[in-house]
């Protein structure tokens, strides 16, 4: 493990001193999409984050996204005093126990399979746990929440649907169109995550889920994690009281065991970088639109802010159990089943 | 120009000679997708084929298709005495007053653009003059005629028929879902083609078309070209009488304009090649199954019989003009109206 810079104060230490919960949570982020230099690791340490799911995927095809997990490994070299690769639900206690972040690295599309279904398994191999079926636009597995019509499931979806199963690789449905996420639910022999995601009822954007379908989820084992990103919470200026409640109301509709955190902290990307995040490749820019990052909450501003989401949880009368469950423990229940120890 | 072996007999003169017509018709094939070798190339000339449409990506990406097309570059240098590359309309009237075939190459898929809506122009550039919208998978542009959805036409779809339009390359909607052709219909400026696909009502296949569809295609200035492909006419006992009296009734319900031929030979692959060109890398071949390429009709068993077809048209009762409209001419007026000259 390579020593912290002399003049870094200790990140674990601070996380637990500002901790609501006594021993700190163990806390699992569901995805964030960050620029990942050493600060924003840092942030994550301060936040006292146990592991984070990782994109590394949205529009890269198969060739692009070996780059972007090469990129991983050095990343694991360089920086094992904050984070250490998640491997399996063990490693994520692990990290939490040794006070490092651990990564699970995964796909917010199933481009990197491109049209090859031999290819899950290769990722898989590669150590990435989860996929998101679609990003934004239609693929050849599904359609995505933001598509006029929805495909439903393709044949090649089902196919990858099984293989995913049969690997060992958690299904994300965040960006995923409706009724491609509930031919989902019922195709898949494990449960599936909702990773980033609120229900429809807080915030109606075609992004969110309906709570039929986050009921649908719930029915399977599935888990949904609460996003914070700004444009489905509707606007930075919700409050932390609001947004927990909206928790605790989701608790009580699909049950405490399938509520879970996955912000979509998407850290240390210039404004630049939003037109390839939002469109890929399908259409060129409109050089009309001036593009930039939404402001978040004051109250949740970076993965520092995980213990004042606590709080918040406590505040909005959850039991401690309870928001262990959220914060973490959800998600390591649902990797271990699916991903394994 | 280089020279035909010594021991080959003039393949034009031989079509000239058992040309029902006089002067040989101009003779377009909508679509083939053969192993090109000389053998099949002199076919083409023995059967006095004008034009051809060589498919050169099915499945293949944009590094995949490049190289396709590299191949051809090769193949117009060596069989210069045989074929001859057509960039328009102009170009297969000049191959057929010089006793050559036109060779021009385009997709049965839109999988070569992969997600780029770029990549469009830069393989009309490359000579790229056709794309079918979709092949036998829902992809990001669309629906397929063998998926149990039909997504319709996505927005990269719509981006891309647009794109399409503007660098002057022909949509084909052969293998694509009803309903995503009657969007391509609808979102296309220019008319479009069904290179290769018979009415439903002659042959109850997905990979036909209704009648309403081809009657809409027709409306908009379309050419549909009747495939001989076995399993689309319904099998190889299927007399040139009953195809080419489908052709008749075709001509009266949708206008003669409309209608032309698209064969689909798929002359000098090795059974081994079906696997790859009906399902890709998509789904594992079933071990259980010998796939084998379908026997064509006796009266139909290689481009050497455009002759026997042409004989079929009218002895159906179809006029010499007809014919010709049918045989060649109306996919020479398409291309020029939608390509250029």
């Amino acid at each position: 493990m390579s020593q912290a810079p002399s003049d870094a104060p200790d990140p674990t230490a601070r996380a637990a001193e500002r901790a609501p919960l006594d021993p700190p949570p163990l806390i699992v982020d569901g995805v964030e999409i960050n620029r990942w230099d050493r600060e924003v690791l840092l942030e994550a340490r301060r936040g006292g984050v146990s592991a984070l799911h990782a994109t590394c995927a949205v529009w890269e095809d198969a060739r692009e996204t070996l780059r972007a997990l090469a990129a991983w490994r050095r990343r694991f070299a360089e920086h094992a005093d904050l984070i250490t690769p998640v491997r399996g639900a063990d490693d994520i206690q692990r990290a939490h126990d040794e006070g490092r972040t651990g990564v699970l690295l995964g796909f917010q599309n199933t481009s990197p399979f491109e049209d090859d279904i031999e290819l899950v398994a290769t990722f898989r191999q590669l150590d990435v746990l989860c996929a998101q079926l679609t990003y934004n636009v239609q693929n050849l597995v599904g359609g995505s929440c933001f598509e006029p019509t929805d495909s439903g499931l393709t044949r090649f979806g089902e196919a990858v649907v099984a293989e995913m199963n049969r690997v060992g690789m958690l299904i994300d449905c965040s960006h995923v169109g409706e009724w491609t996420t509930r031919d989902a639910i019922e195709a898949s022999r494990d449960p599936i995550a909702v990773t980033h995601a609120n229900p429809r009822w807080f915030c109606d954007s075609p992004r969110n889920k309906t709570g039929e379908t986050l009921k649908a989820l719930a029915m399977r084992g599935g888990v949904v994690g609460c996003t914070l990103y700004p444009l489905f919470i509707g606007g930075p200026q919700v409050s932390r009281a609001t947004y927990c409640r909206m928790i605790a109301d989701l608790v009580d509709e699909i049950g405490v065991d399938h509520v879970a955190i996955g912000t979509d902290l998407t850290r240390g990307h210039p404004d630049e970088d939003l037109a390839w995040l939002r469109d890929g490749r399908w259409r060129r820019p409109d050089p009309e639109q001036r593009l930039s990052w939404p402001t978040w909450p004051a109250w949740f501003a970076s993965a520092e802010d995980f213990p004042n989401l606590a709080e918040g949880l406590l505040d909005t009368g959850l039991h401690e159990a309870e928001a262990r469950q959220i914060l973490g423990e959800n998600w390591l229940r649902l990797l271990g089943q699916v991903v394994g120890p």
